[in-house]
């Protein structure tokens, strides 16, 4: 099942998209169980779907972030596919050297909720701020049941779905400040969507992630080639901290980021990126530049 | 103004703490309103107070954290007290290596909201998960006025107040991850309170941090010595990421943990820790061991 938060006629609504994305149908929820997105979906878990309401055509809607506005950060990995832990490496931004190029254990950052758009939105750069924008095409997971000490044999059992996360990040501010958390925490660094896939409809063998900046494609590789795979990641965070439903983790981008071409292609205002994953969809975003 | 989050007869409320710390006036709040602790009134910059409801002795109260949980994760500044950022490069756990012993930017980390414990709760350890465990006492900002681009010059003015925070560490696990989010978010590791204070009634110039452990004083420090003062912090976040009343900043901790120390003096199950800064009070909780 794919699940899409959207408004229509300002107000907030959440869906089922149909197979073709023609159509979306939306849930019978209160306004403020809408308001948290998929969370109002999650949390029923076990207790089946509300009814549902008239479809309506998906053209006539505008989508959200499947989660809005995440209840706390969302948990990033970093450097967790091989070739790319090796290009950030050489790029002279990476901070985290004690980890060495590629790391013996999972990354673990937050990027803060706010910087969460959806797709259709812009992605606003600020040459104020930062000179070197770059995208990362990541698959994320969505947990579903909540826990704390899950063990890896269990871990896709807590896992409700799926959906595409650009993990946008400012490299200069990334390496500047050491820990991570400016540099992927920027206003509208965040896309997410274009909507969330269910865990029993998404095979995670077969699918790959993809990214485009204008048409060309920069990234593409399996997510199965993760250095550390879900489980081992949701082991690793829970170990000592309660995840919680509708908890959101970035699993880590592949190779082909700007950083890794010489000279680094960074983002720059008009720029369109496009992130696919198969059995998901395509996550679009703009880059415009701020104006004051 | 000393203002409280705390529940009686079952009830969240929000209330006035006298001078004396003996008696606390609850506001007139709703429900929902006191569920949001202290963000309550923040909220209403302003706009004045709230009216108010008849006295109660505060020891017929139980206290929580000003902010019982955050609607984001809890900024946090590493190496802030110069003689701090040389201990904890000589302690082997610093994965912050970019930085040198005494970083050149301001490092930005954070705790997840779920962290977040009253005065008077146990910090508990896991010693399947850490056996490195360490106190930080923090002074930390509360936000009343959120924005970006904020200056330096005009930085305070979006401070609402202050509390104490102990930033409670896994070092085996901050420097195992290299980013710190895992090490600084394991459960119950931000004991926050025991309340909050209003900007005005705050001497940041002369106030001091302490931390005892089972009543040796471990650290001492004027909260004036940071490296990064509290315009800069709220300038350098602020700079591309909005802030938000209600936001909480931990500022970094003095020389004094138990890293800090040859053998290392880790935090252990029956150990009492109680933070202190001038003009705010006193943050106390025991350490206490999880039990499966």
């Amino acid at each position: 099942m794919k699940v899409a938060t959207f408004t229509i006629a300002g107000e907030r609504r959440v869906g089922v998209v149909d197979p073709d994305a023609r159509i979306v149908t939306p849930f019978s929820l209160s306004a403020e169980q809408a308001s948290r997105g998929i969370v109002a979906l999650i949390e029923r878990n076990g207790t089946g779907t509300p009814r549902t309401l008239s479809p309506i055509p998906l053209d006539a809607v505008t989508l959200e972030a499947p989660i809005p506005l995440p209840a706390r950060n969302i948990f990033c990995v970093g450097k967790n596919y091989f070739e790319h832990a090796h290009e950030f490496a050489l790029s002279g931004f990476d901070s985290s050297a004690s980890g060495g190029a590629v790391p013996k254990h999972p990354i673990i950052f937050s990027k803060v909720p706010e910087s969460v758009v959806p797709t259709g939105a812009d992605v606003v750069i600020d040459p104020q701020v930062s000179v070197a924008i770059d995208y990362e095409a990541e698959l994320a997971v969505i947990i579903g049941k909540g826990g704390r000490g899950i063990a890896r044999e269990n871990a896709l059992d807590h896992v409700w779905g799926y959906t595409i996360v650009n993990d946008v990040t400012a490299r200069d501010l990334q390496g500047r400040y050491s820990q991570w958390l400016i540099g992927k925490s920027q206003d509208t660094f965040c896309p997410m969507g274009p909507w969330a896939v269910t865990r029993d409809e998404f095979d995670l063998e077969r699918a790959s992630v993809r990214c485009f900046v204008n048409g060309e494609m920069r990234q593409n590789a399996k997510v199965s080639m993760l250095i550390f795979d879900i489980p081992t990641i949701i082991a690793t965070i829970s170990q000592g901290i309660t995840l919680k439903p509708g908890d959101i983790i970035a699993t880590g981008t592949p190779v082909g980021v700007g950083i890794g071409f010489d000279p680094p292609k960074y983002l720059r205002s008009g720029d369109f990126m496009r992130v696919e994953i198969d059995g998901i969809g395509a996550l679009e975003n703009r880059v415009s530049e701020r104006t004051a």
